[in-house]
């Protein structure tokens, strides 16, 4: 018998909302198919609502999405809140309130998907990025001294935990040792070693002690700026890299745009013992709302990692084939307005494909 | 009359030495062309001299340093020598005691030269990044609880002076407003402000500060993540870059690649007000030592923005003129050991242009 899994549905702002119907629909023809029920309820999350409410997460909206198998989400973001408020107020709150401490962002580059790199494929553009997702500059520990003088001082402070490394390391080598890739496989840590010598000593240590436990995978490493050289120049290097939130942050968007940019990547922020959650990469583009022109890949995408990370790797499968089957078939480019194909009429395409 | 530039040469390690005998060759050239005359001092600072006697960089050696003019670097690096040893004991030790707080590292795609971006040529890839280089986190500051058990907590701060803010960012539009180019003229400063909101917003309202004093020049704003996305996907959008030390350090190697490489990249560690530093981005590649193999034109590059530094911009022109002429010309490839020519007849090729 199968199980029902509670979604709860944040569309958001903007594009946000119709991009993840179209997921919903997705998720649904995968579960005729696979014989999965949902039960999806929607949260009206986001900086539509705060305008209107004064709200970002509430108590009572984190207890009732503690209560759901995962959260899918669209887009949050308004062009009317200032930068920051929805970010901290929302996005990191959930990530953090939620303990989703894996933040898992495949780059995989698609047939038919362009992608600004030359010389490279599909072939060449396989990877994932396990980031830290909870600590580290996220943390929001720091202050300023004197503030508005010339006197001013700043401070930043990233904090590293040992169980938060740790956790996250071991995550990435359990996520390379199932991973179905051809190449061998390889986990790099991303760091900056020779200079940020308190935070990647720990992640240093950490790493290879937990990398003698997979004898079986090269643990390598990477400082930062020479990962972001590679991914450009080599990155049929990569395997899986496991790096810290903020380089995290920059090298899952670098990467982003090497397998085709905000229509394409998706990801989830991982609580493996808990309540995950899984977008589209790309950002509300308020300017698009409505239009039907926005490509919900990424958002369709962003569901087949979350039926995986549910368990459901079957269906998981039938939707990536689907999304195969639709950007090497299909679709024309995938700039907005330039598919050749409405929003709905992709989500269409790949429903019907599943 | 003319000058006489007291050049410090620091050749360090590896290939080091050889790229920068080609840099000073060039120099020479440049020289008796423009009647312009140099004192040069070797120096024996790096792996290893540190191997025979010891010694990072001793204050007496800094003290002779600070009577230069400026520093020539090939570069620092041994393979016995622990990461991070050299780095802090002599390249960030340099640049925090000479207060060398500007990295400028013009990202510029040179033609003939192979960028591994589609669809962009030497008209698209054409930018500066000024980069903070003394503060941020690469301070130092930080330390660790409870290490090697369980509860290990490990942290590193980012330190922001407004002192240091803002006299990198006047820097940044002081660069912009001299600077030679046919786009219009754009600061853009790169910075994470949505979550850093302690060292971006000192760093965001010094900069829109700054801004008001060059109200010809656009101020522009991207996040560190949407900044390297666009490195890659729209190079042509940036002008002038601003940014904090590490973010620097993140963007100015993926702008190394895009415009071709290590072979290529050259920046200057600079002190308007003291002694600058001048140097290839390339590392000290010790299995090429002595073969003759690698590419000098990042040295005579660095050699380049040095000349120009000390107020001998027609000289420099002659040789970034040198440059161009060389990699259109006569380079084939820049891989080590595939140009076509041996280091030292590159070096030839470019101080007989001059
Ligand atoms: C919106 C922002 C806070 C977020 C981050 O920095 O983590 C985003 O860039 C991401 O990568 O999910
Ligand atoms: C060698 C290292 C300390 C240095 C840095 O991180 O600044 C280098 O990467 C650079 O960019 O000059």
């Amino acid at each position: 018998m199968s199980k029902t899994h509670k979604i709860a549905i944040v569309g958001g702002d903007g594009t946000g909302p119709e991009v993840v119907a179209e997921g919903v629909k997705v998720l649904k023809a995968a579960g005729e198919r696979g014989n999965i029920s949902y039960e999806f309820v929607e949260f009206p999350l986001g900086g539509e609502n705060y305008m209107k409410t004064g709200d970002l997460l509430t108590q009572e909206t984190l207890d009732s999405l503690k209560t759901m198998d995962a959260i899918y989400l669209g887009a949050i973001g308004h062009p009317d809140v200032k930068p920051g408020i929805l970010e901290k107020g929302i996005l990191l709150d959930l990530r953090f309130s939620l303990d989703q401490y894996i933040n898992l962002r495949p780059v995989k580059l698609y047939e038919g998907v362009d992608t600004p790199l030359k010389d490279k494929g599909p072939e060449d553009i396989d990877f994932v990025v396990v980031r830290e997702n909870t600590e580290g500059l996220y943390a929001g520990a720091g202050g300023v001294l004197k503030k508005g003088t010339l006197d001013e001082v700043a401070v930043q402070e990233s904090i590293n935990t040992r169980k938060g490394a740790e956790r996250c390391i071991r995550y990435a080598f359990e996520y390379c040792q199932k991973r179905n890739n051809k190449k061998g496989k390889k986990v790099t840590l991303c760091g900056k070693t020779n200079v940020l010598t308190f935070a990647f000593d720990l992640w240093e240590r950490v790493f290879y002690e937990v990398a003698k436990e997979y004898p079986d995978i090269e643990a390598d490493y990477a400082h930062v700026d020479a990962t972001c050289m590679w991914m450009v120049k080599n990155p049929e290097w990569f395997d899986v890299i496991v790096t810290d939130n903020m380089f995290g942050d920059i090298i899952t968007d670098l990467g982003a745009m090497i397998q085709g940019g905000m229509g394409i990547a998706a990801g989830g922020n991982i609580n493996p013992e808990g309540v995950s959650m899984f977008e589209p990469i790309g950002g509300s583009a308020p300017k698009y709302t409505g239009m039907g022109i926005i490509n919900p890949i990424a958002a369709i995408g962003a569901g087949q990692i979350m039926l995986d990370t549910l368990g459901e790797t079957e269906a998981a499968s039938w939707i990536e084939q689907g999304i195969i089957k639709v950007l090497r078939d299909d679709l024309k480019d995938l700039g907005a307005g330039k598919m050749g194909f409405s929003t709905s009429e992709v989500g269409d395409l790949i429903a019907d494909f599943v």
